[in-house]
């Protein structure tokens, strides 16, 4: 294993630290229980909104706490839960009167210790869950794995909870776009967990994982390598199957680096998955290219996109200020 | 060699045709020759900035294009210097009357090919030289390369020249910044370069690269890995002796990877610069912390330290729209 470390022990909590201190201007580390949450909160009876999940995939989430988007984000140990109290602390802190949202990726953990969170808070709270991972099918037994659309779900709810949508508008528009959108990914390496110091999964030269979650499991199926071409030809045709989008539907395409595959390679994915859209009369009206929903030093992507309407388009392109997703202010 | 690929030699186009369809609202490409330019250029007589480089540094040079900063840039094939015709036809396109000023990073192709269309150019026009890696002696033959400093340039630059600065205060700016600024950088590995299918040198598991540029050549010493404290404290003191920084001075900390290191890595990293330079009293007013100056899929990062004044910080916070740096527009 090969990374900059100084104790695996210690690597969360010195990494928060440097990210609370290159971002002082914009969010607050809090330790015990850890969440970062917004220098300034918004308007007075604003509804709260808290993210979170395992650490290993950022800037996912705590990159994307700020004005538009996040009230605070709360990170479990790599690839691990965060428990309550953290849920519970932050939520302590940011909740307005307004009442709490939790947008939640659908694994097991997230899911329990949330609605722990949540039962145990005394003010109204709701949750969004994102499963938009098109890998599995929607009959399988824990459901859906949510991905890189979470950011997506994050932004436009973001944008509606700033400018005074009530809980119960902002959990129906994240369940809104989160049915609109769909995901799926492809690795061409395994991630290495610190604490377990080789790769969870190995693959030849000449292999990639097909359908792959950000944990480092397993994906789909094992593959052989093929063209840019090629893969990309096969995840957006299960994208498309899935959406059923019409002609002219306008979209927003979202090409994620998993943290180890350049920018360079991902443009190449956007042009091929463009050419994809293009040819079935889409409208592709916004984009995103970048590593945001990461595995740690995974070599990979995963392609998203998302049915767009007035509404959708204009909370997109609302301002925000995070570390990660910064606009319009 | 595990890369996203087509065919090695459409590689570069297809990649640049992606980058101009996902920012298709900051930039256009031109592909005969081929160079990219801002959508809005300026107001009339602006100083026109143009840079380049060789490709796999994304997103230098290309996602620095747009508002606020370059005007066009010119991106060569892999690791290797664009040619003089298109910084040429780059020129003709943005130049305003006032003159061009060419933002260099001091590697012999790329001076020569600057310097050539300069000659060829029947425009006013400077050169500003980036090298603010410190891993080779000042007397180095052909003296030290540019690397992760030059985006600072570009951006101090940039937002003078949008606010009317003529040729001559904008060369003698980025001159400023220049040598305001000094980097060095770290590898965990070696980059592969598509079209030579390999890594370009070899490091065991317990082996690292240290004072390494930004094209897969070896760095100053391989040296064995060691813990991150320990890195950190390495090149903060080669970067704290060259610029030799007074207690109390303002100074941006950038820290820069490679492509293929996690952000909870480059966090951790922000973390022990910030500790090293507190402790010396230094006062760290502004940070950039992510993939800005790459090197395809190598594994590690670079610190970047420049000294700001009241000037260098309002040009630093003044709006900037690109592909890679946006904020206040």
């Amino acid at each position: 294993m090969k990374k900059f470390l100084n104790n695996v022990d210690t690597l969360l909590d010195e990494s928060l630290s440097g990210f609370a201190k290159a971002h002082a201007d914009i969010v607050r580390l809090n330790s015990q229980p850890r969440y970062v949450k917004r220098v300034a909160l918004g308007k007075q009876g604003k509804v709260a909104l808290i993210s979170g999940g395992g650490s290993g995939h950022e800037p996912l989430h705590v990159g994307f706490v700020g004005a538009g988007m996040l009230d605070a984000a709360c990170p479990g140990q790599i690839f691990t839960s965060p428990t309550p109290d953290q849920m519970l602390a932050a939520a302590q802190t940011v909740e307005q009167g307004s009442g709490v949202l939790f947008i939640v990726k659908n694994y097991a953990g997230d899911v329990m210790n949330f609605e722990i969170a949540g039962e145990m808070l005394d003010c109204p709270n709701m949750t969004v869950l994102v499963d938009d991972d098109v890998s599995l099918p929607k009959t399988h037994s824990v459901g859906r794995r949510g991905v890189a659309g979470t950011l997506i779900v994050e932004k436009i709810v973001g944008a509606a909870a700033e400018s005074g949508a009530d809980l119960a508008s902002c959990k129906a528009l994240g369940d809104k776009v989160n049915l609109a959108t769909a995901s799926m990914g492809v690795a061409l390496s395994s991630c290495t967990v610190p604490a377990l110091g080789k790769p969870t999964f190995g693959l030849t030269e000449n292999e990639m994982e097909m359908g792959v979650g950000i944990h480092g499991e397993h994906g789909r199926e094992t593959q052989k390598l093929s063209s840019a071409a090629e893969i990309v030809e096969h995840i957006a045709a299960e994208i498309h199957a899935e959406l059923n989008p019409q002609r002219g539907q306008r979209v927003l395409l979202h090409i994620n680096g998993f943290g180890a595959t350049p920018l360079m390679e991902l443009y190449l994915i956007y042009e091929l998955a463009e050419q994809f859209w293009q040819k079935r009369g889409l409208n592709i009206t916004r984009s995103l290219v970048g590593n945001y929903t990461t595995s740690l030093d995974m070599a990979g992507c995963s392609i998203t996109l998302s049915l767009m309407d007035d509404e959708l388009m204009r909370l997109w392109d609302a301002p925000v200020h995070t570390a990660a997703l910064r606009w319009g202010c």
